[in-house]
């Protein structure tokens, strides 16, 4: 089976995939509120796309996962991004594919935290959620609405991934 | 001065004024990614309105206020939802009041938390960003775009809010 090495989750590599949400120096920030918070402006767009369609906050609350882990499905959401934001320190993968002809290409798996969150773009190919460490809460940023949302994929050949 | 006592976060109360966002069994869920994560869904619906408006995600980082605190402004965003979700599991409060022929009448506070978060409506009053124990980030998912979505009122008449 082929093997994907874990990266680092950093911007460069990842700016085609989505955004990473972290307060970072490096990002746009300012004082608000009378100098009492400091607000880190928009790491990230919500889109959900589609007449009727609303973007909405859910909670989902998920399994570690060990590694070397086995990876065997891709989905992806033509109308809408997709955020998760960890509610507690916490790693997790984000495991991506560029598209290849309406199929995922080669996929790489990116170390998501601790204080990092993603946000696919929509129709970005992606592995579902992956917290490494313990059971963890999210908080989800995506669409509800009309029309076929989700298009999942199964690999013929799966990926090992691993650090 | 008149005085608020904090009330605890419960839904009924706070329907008028915002979502709750919590994982709660009272809340809608079902299982997803083969059992191995439980999606508690659409606790909150984002509201971003006027044209080439966005919703954005965003994280506030703010100091920690100390009770009794002395409330004397409160906000609103007239074209936009504003939801808070902190980023560890921290207390905050959620001051609101009901709009009375366009200014603010009676106020609330909510204690909000631990592993909650809250969305306020559009063009609800509300207080600016007050946690209690700590310096904490907070995930934000507003509004951006053009357009006066802030609208800020002055009370002349400070309210001491107590525990």
């Amino acid at each position: 089976m082929p093997t994907i090495t874990i990266e680092p989750l950093i911007r460069r590599p990842f700016a085609e995939f989505g955004d990473i949400i972290q307060a970072t120096p490096e990002v746009r920030s300012f004082l608000i509120n009378k100098g009492n918070a400091r607000r880190f402006h928009d790491l990230a767009t919500v889109v959900a796309n589609g007449e009727d369609a609303r973007a909405i906050i859910s909670i989902i609350r998920a399994k570690p996962y060990c590694l070397p882990l086995t990876l065997s499905m891709l989905e992806r959401h033509p109308f809408g991004s997709q955020a998760f934001m960890p509610l507690k320190p916490a790693r997790f993968l984000a495991i991506v594919a560029p598209d290849d002809h309406g199929i995922p290409g080669v996929a790489r798996a990116f170390m998501v935290g601790p204080n990092q969150g993603v946000n696919y773009f929509a129709n970005v190919w992606h592995a579902v959620l992956t917290p490494l460490d313990a059971e963890t809460d999210f908080l989800v940023v995506d669409r509800e609405g009309e029309g076929k949302n989700l298009e999942t994929f199964d690999l013929s050949d799966p990926y090992i991934i691993e650090q």
